[in-house]
């Protein structure tokens, strides 16, 4: 090889290792890229300069906002924008949401359509196909070079003929599929950052799941059932669940378990916002009802804590999204349940990400730049 | 370099490797170190030979006991034992133990000494370091070539002052602490070979903790707290714990809890082989506390089951070796709690190693060979 040929070779090595980068990480500035690339500034303006005349690569914005000291702001880098496409699917008991990432993680399309709760699989993928057309169709997102599916579905993972097979052959790209709630738990855990190795997380809605990130990986368990909160037993004595025990905490601490409970007590809501309004009101049945859920989520989630000794409790899902105060409830039981191990009392937080939290994990999933996946299943074609 | 000097390069790194991989995993054969350090079986055959004429590695045993198979039994290869030795000690609420390994991972010298439970930390130091001097001089043991100490303690990981510092110092050899139930749960984990990624591991003893491997990593949680099922809740209007609860497992199911019930029941036990004695007699009411410890035990369990989605539970320590009735009993509840995860059940066993669990898997985690330890901290100096 002549030396020409060397220095483009060792040029192109460069030029996809900056590319990479970007790939996964989104949008960076130049010091950013040359800090996970390993190259010299000067190298790297050379290689970006060459990137943006081409067009490979586009300025998207300066980091101002994100910078409080004086200076000038750093430009970030990103792909360009349409070079590739992310799709993210939660497809739930009830519902399916979607939501689509460019090139530099942007979120650029999204929605959501309802199925019955007793709806087949097969149902559930024509209307998720359905959905996913129509929200292309609106919002003018080409799945032209789409680079993966993650796909979160409600209960352990699926065989591949289920869900992989029938989104590989329609888009022909990589497909992950996973539990919604365990998506949902990872996108939790990126947004506590890098340092946040140990997060314990519980989605409470129409029913209840989990997420767990131990030792700073996304754990799946050995049949890819862990997170499963929901029918630890919060009341030896209770309502009989759906999965054939008793006093499960989704018979007391999940939306219809709520609502089912304030109509015992003679508070008949139709809906999780009238509760949201009943709670606004102070009505004393909605607060006791709340209380005792909350109570609940607090010893099954501090019997959790102790064994696993989480720096971060993250409460998401619809109820506390209506109902903000069952988090400081919940923390009070935890208090308690936590005393044994005091100055290693984990932080809690409610969620910060929406009904949207699985369709984003599942497109994390897809970006795979966090180590939180390490060890972590690929996504295959 | 010429070309011999190259050729004798070569030589000593594979050499350096075969040495390594015996260190690592003790007694080999030729089969195995030759996929090991991936070189032919004629290359390794040279080296072995030579290794073997300068007395550096030694013929230990043929493997013929674990081959059921016919063909002629392999011969194991080891480290000349005396080449090296690991220290691995126990310090626990009410004695220390110790075990000593050599470069060939026997044990070769263990040995205990008692102190009372409220025995300062620098007073435990001295019954530790005069056991040591005690069963050195009792079995010739020396510690000359002494690679590293491994030291479990109750309670959370101390920091250095308290445990390394003084055991460098007083062998000059790299030390680890952590805590000794999770060192136990680790040699417990491996006994189950390199397939059993998930493992939640109880122990029933005086007081009660637990290990966990998550993943196919032995884990500490965000604090190093990781694995504390003694102070989970099994019984919400229980006995006053010593952690400040109420109906802690450990008032339940720990050895004094276990002995305190009978004696409220009438039956008045004065220790652990008493109790023994008397479930082989089929006393009612030892065998109705033991069941009330084993069903307490099955719902603590079984909450961390439902979380984990473990493939292994090991229930160990004193109490299920003089009661191993309690692990049917145990599993009994826990069919109860998993039923939710149906066919994701896990199975369940007592432990295979004995009291000396926990100075077992302070030696383990000095020899490192586990993947079990990666991205856990190494011994320090």
């Amino acid at each position: 090889m002549s030396v020409q040929g060397v220095h483009a070779l060792v040029r192109r090595t460069h030029e996809a290792r900056v590319l990479r980068v970007l790939r996964e990480h989104g949008a960076l500035s130049r010091g950013q890229i040359a800090t996970k690339v390993g190259l010299s500034r000067t190298t790297l303006s050379e290689i970006t300069g060459d990137l943006l005349s081409r067009g490979a690569v586009v300025v998207v914005d300066t980091d101002a906002a994100r910078r409080l000291g004086s200076g000038r702001p750093a430009e970030l880098l990103t792909l360009d924008p349409s070079s590739g496409q992310f799709l993210g699917v939660d497809l739930g008991h009830t519902r399916v949401r979607i939501a689509v990432a460019d090139a530099a993680h942007d979120i650029i399309a999204a929605g959501h359509a309802a199925y019955d709760a007793d709806t087949e699989r097969a149902r559930q993928l024509e209307v998720a196909f359905a959905l996913i057309d129509r929200v292309a169709a609106r919002t003018g997102v080409s799945f032209r070079a789409l680079q993966g599916v993650g796909v979160g579905v409600a209960g352990p993972r699926p065989a591949p003929p289920e869900i992989a097979v029938p989104f590989g052959a329609r888009f022909g790209a990589p497909v992950i599929v996973d539990n919604n709630t365990r998506f949902a738990g990872l996108a939790e855990a990126i947004t506590d950052g890098p340092d946040v190795h140990d997060v314990l997380y519980v989605r409470l809605s129409d029913g209840i799941g989990g997420g767990l990130v131990v030792g700073g990986r996304l754990v799946a368990g050995a049949d890819g059932m862990a997170g499963e909160f929901g029918h630890v037993t919060a009341q030896p004595d209770g309502d009989p669940c759906r999965c054939g025990k008793r006093g499960c905490l989704e018979t007391v601490a999940s939306v219809p378990a709520v609502l089912a409970g304030c109509a015992r007590r003679g508070l008949a809501l139709a809906s999780i916002e009238e509760l949201e309004a009943a709670l606004r009101h102070h009505n004393p049945i909605a607060a006791a009802v709340l209380d005792e859920a909350a109570a609940a989520v607090g010893r099954v989630v501090g019997a959790a804590a102790l064994v696993l000794n989480p720096a971060q409790i993250v409460i998401g899902g619809r109820l506390p999204r209506s109902a903000p105060e069952l988090v400081r409830r919940v923390d009070e039981i935890l208090a308690g349940e936590l005393c044994p191990i005091g100055g290693a009392r984990p932080a809690i937080r409610a969620a910060r990400l929406g009904d949207d939290d699985g369709a984003l994990g599942a497109i994390a999933a897809l970006f795979r730049q966090t180590p939180l996946l390490d060890g972590y299943p690929e996504p295959v074609r």
